[in-house]
């Protein structure tokens, strides 16, 4: 199929039919009414409004979001909106069953009628580029987008965001550090769409700088006022915001690669991932079963829940001193890699080349010729089980016995080195995924993808090539 | 004890008794008969003599030999020397069974009535400096080190000898590459005695330089003539001469370590190593017993028999070859060695930190940015056994399966790299050591020492801390 055969069909299934957008609008309303009596009752003045996706006419019918705004009067504080504002929220909404979020305060997500509804309180900011909190600017989002692009990029927007959601970048969470629905859309405006976009990426070079107000007199500038980001992409209704300062290197180099093979080989893949069926799923995961001796997992259960970001935040900052701990006692590391079930459980995998080093190794000594250095060394290590000191180029060396030859006792034993803050008081277990299989069905989709060691972003790539 | 109590203890057993001497001399009469009648049989003109450390009362009752040189008329030229006389000798000779050894041209080694005969057939040499064959300088060393050293400092002289000796350095030849006999006589006379070469030797850096004559203007010239050795001693003979040439970075560091050693805690080990009886050595090997399975053995048999020295630099160079293959091939490699019986046999032994690798390795791609290099990298990898690639700080990675995850079958297969000349046209094996032990029988003193991993350096501080 070509390019544009493959977008055609894609938009079909991406673009809201009729029906669909009257449920949206009609729980609009109907939220928009319950919302606007609490208000009253408490005499609080502020308007209701929709915002986000679909007040840009950019949502997708694969996922259909309502972004509800309470926009106070100016009149109110931060203070107010989480002190007294957000509880009213949460009092009125309660028998939804919603979850709590935060931005810089709390707001609320309720699932209704097949839509993601997120109810937020926000103060009206008197003008542009003051806010006195980080979702006032969300109404300036609103308008520029639906200034600025007209039916054609809106189409070129979900199709962007579709991609991005397949290959696994589409979200500026923590958990995923990728692209945020808002920073998809002014892409595809700056460079004019969703094919116009990839092209773009697939040529990008960081740091990449994008400012479609020019705000800056240079990217050089930009880059330096946002200093040490990938990607810079200047927020048009506030200079002083990076849109992309949660996107990673790592996600950015998703990006890139995704583009340059979608364009390479186009396909629907990229939209929509093909199941992989339960048969196919257990003849790749036999492929790599050897990979589940050497995987450790680092299990912890809380004994509190902990939101998101948070229990996000922890897992992926053990994980990296996981790393560096494996690495310092001479474990190669593959790969590793967090999860949490964003509540009171994290985990994270380590791929190593092996879960067992070999009890010796050889210990660097100093040069003969420093006198104290070198009698020192012979001392320290002529009594020692291993043998040595011999000479070699001039130094000396010699055999130690491993202190930790066995990943999973050293990340037994070190725990304290790694766990940070709320973790530290978790319940800890340690063990390779070949010994407790039953893990993999409790975080499959993670566990798969991390043994599989096939990202999102390469995926449809290679499931094309497999089918082929 | 104190250093002089241990030094005359130990002068008493070096310094051979009159006897001894007596003995030396009645042979040295007799084979110098017996040549002189051969050379007269020929009509060659030449004198007989005794040259080396009999002629100059440094030799060791411990190990008496006698250096009997022919000083052939200097008409004669190396060809003479090789093709006619050296022939001659040798027919001479036959029933008493010599060795024959080269250094430039070949010489005789016979065993009589315990010494260690050497007959070296050499031209007189016309002046001091002018010289036809390598040998031909030893007249004047034997004069040197005569009008240099009185009864003191010949004592001086077997002590450090018999040092080298124990510690395992004493010998120029390949298999040791350490300290001629002559080069030690040398550095006793410049430092005034044993102990006192000792203590310069424990603070000494490389390079380092000592010209008994001031034949060079300073050290530094002498450093650039000599170039790239770590002991340059000028030869007082011979200015052109480096009379350290062989002495490897290794043994200098070895001799260097001893001194300090012996300085600090002296002892009668340093000169004559206490036997470690077989229940002790059992006890030590069986602590050592896990390096066994570590340790692969490269065994070579000749279909010929080669002179000791070119056999020792082929296994040299085979050890040499083989530890950047193993270490190419990811392989921790501790220490290797090589020993042969001097004729049809040679082993290379190289101790690993474990002789199986992980059947997977990382392999490390180019940065997203480089648009070509990423593409093809992907392509290579992805559908391979393993599983990536991935990004990792703005890189592609892969898990590729190792080619060579076992060292014997590594070195079994890539032979043609790393046996050269002679070494290609034997029969080959490679085995761990744990799987054929009895080779610990036919190489006993080298694979001990090469496990137990305390070099003869080492082994009298060792020992002495041991039987405390």
């Amino acid at each position: 199929m070509s390019f544009s055969e493959i977008e055609r069909e894609v938009l079909e299934k991406l673009k809201p039919q009729r029906t669909l957008e009257e449920i949206g609008y009609r729980l609009y309303q109907s939220l928009k009414e319950k919302i606007e009596e609490a208000l009253k009752s408490e005499g609080w003045k502020g308007d209701v409004t929709v915002q986000g996706s679909f007040a840009k006419g950019t949502w997708l019918a694969t996922s259909p979001e309502l972004d509800i705004f309470i926009l106070l009067d100016p009149s109110f504080t931060y203070t107010d909106v989480k002190e007294r504002v957000f509880p009213k929220l949460y009092r009125l909404f309660e028998s939804l069953n919603p979850k709590v979020r935060f931005s810089e305060h709390p707001y609320l997500i309720v699932e209704i009628e097949g839509f993601t509804v997120e109810i937020v309180p926000a103060i009206r900011s008197e003008r542009e580029g003051e806010f006195k909190t980080a979702v006032d600017r969300t109404p300036y989002h609103t308008r520029y987008v639906n200034l600025k692009a007209d039916e054609y990029l809106k189409d070129q927007i979900r199709l962007l965001k579709q991609f991005a959601r397949t290959i696994g970048v589409y979200s500026a969470d923590i958990a995923v550090e990728g692209f945020s629905g808002y920073l998809l859309e002014l892409l595809a405006l700056y460079y004019g769409g969703f094919r116009e976009t990839l092209e773009a990426a697939s040529r990008w070079k960081a740091p990449v700088v994008i400012d479609l107000e020019g705000h800056y007199k240079s990217d050089r500038e930009a880059a330096r006022f946002f200093g040490g980001r990938p990607l810079i992409v200047v927020d048009p209704v506030d200079p002083k915001r990076n849109v992309a300062s949660a996107v990673s290197r790592e996600r950015l180099g998703e990006f890139i690669m995704a583009s340059r093979l979608y364009l390479k080989r186009p396909s629907i893949y990229y939209f929509f991932l093909p199941e992989v069926d339960s048969s196919e799923r257990k003849r790749l995961l036999s492929l790599l079963e050897p990979h589940l001796e050497r995987t450790v997992i680092v299990d912890v259960r809380l004994r509190t829940t902990l939101p998101p970001d948070t229990i996000w935040g922890e897992a992926k900052r053990a994980c990296r001193n996981i790393r560096s701990l494996l690495e310092r006692e001479g474990f190669e590391v593959v790969r590793c890699s967090a999860w949490t079930n964003e509540s009171n459980r994290a985990m994270v995998a380590c791929l190593l080349e092996d879960a067992i080093k070999p009890e010796i190794a050889r210990q660097r000594g100093p040069p003969v010729e420093s006198f104290e250095h070198a009698m020192r060394f012979v001392e320290k290590y002529l009594t020692r089980p291993g043998c040595g000191p011999w000479i070699e180029n001039g130094r000396l060396l010699a055999l130690k016995e491993r202190k930790y030859p066995n990943a999973v006792l050293l990340l037994k034993e070190k725990s304290e080195e790694y766990l940070v803050s709320d973790f530290k008081s978790g319940e800890l277990d340690v063990y390779l995924l070949s010994w407790k299989p039953e893990v993999l069905e409790e975080a499959r989709s993670w566990l798969e993808e991390f043994i599989l060691g096939k990202p999102k972003w390469l995926l449809p790539y290679y499931l094309l090539l497999e089918r082929e």
